[in-house]
């Protein structure tokens, strides 16, 4: 089967597609032929994440796939062959992928596979942000510093189901405009942290509830002064390349803030089985109603991946860059 | 009756006994006969909270309280003429406070004076930080830079009673000698952020799941460091006046850190009555049969109090300070 690979190389790291042997699934795993799989920042763009270490060897790509069951690994219990699923994974630009039958959702009837290859990655971040750690409620205010990225787009559209009101920062108003299709509340037009009289003006001085920094250091401060009596700020990425930013010490605690990290990256199996559980308990059930659907910006096919990845690092999508199509497609 | 008021004077802040009307409990009020009432930095030493603003008028001062009930006020409901009570309040350095019915808990029979008076604030604030939002499980480990403090103190206390492992920072190591009864598992000798290796060597390179910061912005980066996978940082206190600090978002954001701000300062009413009744339920229990206990450091004269000030602010002392003595005791 193909498979692209990531390799690092004296020109960074490149994309190369592979002939390798078709996986067999282990244990506790599905064998599913990819139809589509979401592209992420953080495994694609050197500085944001989860990129190979210096003199690695190359490695598979791809953190969540959608596609049908062709193969059940030992002791699977609840799936079947032909099954449609989508979830996390490793390795999902290729033509099968191995998926923990843990991490294994059903697509609802009503997806098709880009939609569906959208949607395990960036919902499972956003459920982690707005309601495990982020404790989300109807009539609260969240802002969404950078909310045209995928993880950005995906807030914003379960926060409005959820029942709060989004306030979103992006560096291109044509791209706010676009959004308000999507509840957008107010759209602040903003490259910088100068965003935070904007906020207390459209809260009746109140500030955020929940602040999304989907940005980076550039905007930490300013998400923090944004913030409500006993608000919180979830730090999720930093596309702007700054790790470090200063913390106003005597704000967070006169105002009993709370700042937390979302990442998946060192949860354990069973960390992970929890949250796919819950998820899909709470929040499967508004994609299948049709309340919560993902935003696929572009279905851009198989063989063009570096052109996909071009147009994640140019900017101009607003929701998610979809790979769909697979060798027989 | 005689009550301190704290003037903001040429040469400072300054405490004066005043003879003042006998205040009457309003609704919902209970009026105390003050036998003991703790002293606390927060408003009493400059820079390190709730001091009034420039020009403000004298006001009262000391936070928390306990007495007999002399009268009650209108609605005041489960209370009666002679219960020994404590509890937070406004204006406990004085003969009599008000205090709201709402903040009130029963003094444990075993309890003298001094021990009662050394509770409400220090170990509200413990159980807000170890509970509340730090979540504290038994067999954790918990850090608590700047332990030999009252709030540290009660933070040790309590998280020993919970069943976790406590590592403590002083500049004292005569200090941490003195807190091993108090069942201090590790102490650290150092005045500054030095104590991250301690911390992972006590922990076998795990770290801490909980650090309690009541230090400030000098040991914060330190704090974040010493810090296990999903672990919590509580800042609590600034007492080297650096209210800021740098944050490692990188760090934050791949061990999913949660920092949070502890202070009551701006709490409304009802906020308040739900803490008080959550720690009734949880903790009063834990005093009355003795596995709680507060540690009183020294015991001083009503009308001393700029001597017992002084020794705070000397910091000689391993827990709290109490003022006790009425005008007729």
């Amino acid at each position: 089967m193909r498979a692209y690979r990531l390799h690092e190389t004296h020109a960074g790291l490149q994309l190369q597609l592979h002939d390798v042997p078709q996986p067999e699934p282990g244990p506790g795993q599905l064998l599913v032929r990819v139809r589509a799989a979401g592209l992420n920042r953080g495994e694609l763009i050197a500085g944001h994440g989860a990129l190979p270490a210096a003199g690695s060897a190359a490695r598979p790509v791809g953190g969540e796939a959608a596609g049908e069951v062709v193969a059940l690994g030992a002791g699977v219990d609840g799936w079947r062959i032909g099954d449609r699923v989508m979830g996390r994974c490793s390795g999902a630009f290729a033509d099968f992928v191995r998926i923990e039958s843990y991490e294994a959702m059903a697509v609802p009837p009503q997806f098709d596979w880009p939609q569906a290859g959208a949607v395990p990655l960036v919902f499972m971040v956003v459920y982690d942000m707005l309601v495990m750690q982020g404790q989300l409620r109807a009539g609260e205010t969240v802002l969404v510093a950078g909310v045209t990225s995928g993880v950005g787009v995906g807030a914003l559209q379960a926060a409005k189901a959820i029942g709060a009101k989004v306030i979103g920062t992006s560096g291109s108003a044509a791209k706010l405009e676009r959004l308000k299709t999507e509840g957008l509340d107010v759209g602040i037009h903003t490259r910088g942290p100068d965003f935070v009289d904007a906020v207390l003006q459209a809260t009746e001085g109140r500030g955020a509830d929940l602040a999304i920094d989907a940005v980076g250091g550039s905007v930490f401060a300013a998400c923090l002064r944004a913030l409500a009596y006993e608000g919180r700020l979830a730090m999720v990425g930093y596309v702007d390349g700054q790790l470090r930013a200063e913390l106003d010490l005597a704000t967070l605690h006169t105002k009993r803030l709370r700042v937390f990290g979302v990442s998946n990256k060192l949860r354990t199996p069973q960390q992970r089985a929890e949250q796919v559980s819950a998820f899909k308990r709470d929040w499967l059930p508004l994609f299948q109603s049709g309340r919560l659907r993902p935003r696929v910006d572009r279905v851009v096919p198989f063989d063009r991946l570096d052109e996909a990845r071009a147009g994640m690092e140019a900017g101009e999508h607003v929701g998610k860059i979809v790979l769909a199509g697979s060798a027989d497609a």
